[in-house]
């Protein structure tokens, strides 16, 4: 079976974001620090987080709207209002914040680019992720741009059959062994673990280790190589 | 040439959402009558949500947010936090509403499908629109669902093509001539605007009278009869 199809993820896979999240969360913590310890705060905002996702989904605005709920809940109301509009700027700057493509980005898409087709396979707020992809710079290398609102093994194989492809045939990357890795692995494709040194709370999972179609590789930069391992050597 | 594919418009042409809006909107002028005039909170909250448009997109997140923006504003940042979770918890009201299909919907998706092939294409957030599609139950009537971030003639143009259609033989149909019609004649289709009572203050537009690829259809359950007006008689 050869590879035709390379699904990449983008949210640190191409471009940090959990690096703007932290920063985020650290202001929301210094912000709040008057009612309450940072590692109590951080449990707060990680439960209504995970309760909210159901109402808003992933992305920078429900991560707002749930960094005010909890400033009113955890302050018991006292929270002034200056502390919440600073907190709805801080969610703001972060769906503003500049793209900047992480170092070797770029030259691995042109290779990948010459090996298979590549599309961007990527969760969170449509509108956020378009502008996202937009000022990165990036959108050229891809055929296809696939946003979708969770990521399992199903819609793995919809997105990939849109572009003519079947999971079988199809190799994902991205920095979460939860979403990019288990899922395409049990959708039948490759995945391909590419780190990132700051992993989201709800996105941890255990490695595959030693699955056939599994491989952990350091950066981007590196997938071109095992490309070439797994497709024919006569093209 | 013929008509192949069909787009309808998701948030009051399948079931209604600006009466939702407008309940909220309701609530909100309640809560904050004593801060300032009904007219004068619409102002600014209007002023607000085209604001943050540039960073939010289109959705009920980024109007939550706006509100939440607009109270600390109009207020002098004197409104309570009590008053904050209040809206707060109508913006996830909002979000969690049950979606009842409009009166005719079903049989009209159903005499439809018969004619063409039908997609769905709305704006909003991702994550909101797949929910409210789901408890609708009307999904199982589309062959695509396409959510995008604007309705752009070049927009319908790609999501046309995704579906193997050129938008000649496309015809859209929604509720906002900003945003189903003119824009679908600009790409070379035909456009039925089927009119809601309640017309978002973002959406409105002048009607294009006596173009001869427009029509304006008092119900969905009227559609079909102009579809078949459209198609060579001899399919």
């Amino acid at each position: 079976m050869s590879l035709k199809i390379i699904g990449i993820d983008a949210d640190d896979t191409l471009w940090h974001t959990e690096t703007v999240f932290r920063l985020t969360h650290k202001r929301f913590n210094e912000l709040l620090g008057e009612f309450a310890e940072e590692e109590a705060l951080e449990a707060k905002l990680s439960a209504i987080e995970r309760e909210n996702m159901k109402t808003f989904g992933y992305g920078a605005k429900g991560f707002t709207l749930s960094m005010l709920e909890t400033a009113m809940d955890v302050s018991g109301g006292k929270v002034s209002t200056k502390v919440l509009q600073e907190l709805l700027q801080a969610g703001k700057e972060m769906m503003r914040h500049p793209i900047e493509p992480l170092p070797g980005v770029e030259e691995a898409l042109k290779d990948l680019a010459e090996r298979a087709q590549l599309i961007l396979i990527t969760k969170g707020d449509l509108f956020h992720q378009e502008s996202k992809l937009a000022s990165s710079g990036l959108g050229s290398h891809f055929s296809g741009v696939e946003i979708v609102s969770e990521k399992t093994p199903e819609i793995y194989t919809k997105a990939f059959a849109r572009h003519g492809a079947s999971a079988e045939t199809a190799l994902m990357a991205g920095n979460s062994v939860k979403s990019d890795v288990l899922p395409m692995l049990k959708a039948g494709g490759y995945a391909a673990l590419i780190p990132y040194p700051l992993v989201w709370e709800h996105e941890r999972a255990d490695k595959p280790d030693g699955h056939p179609r599994y491989r952990e590789i350091e950066t981007l930069g590196g997938l071109p190589g095992w490309v070439d391992e797994i497709r024919p050597k006569s093209k």
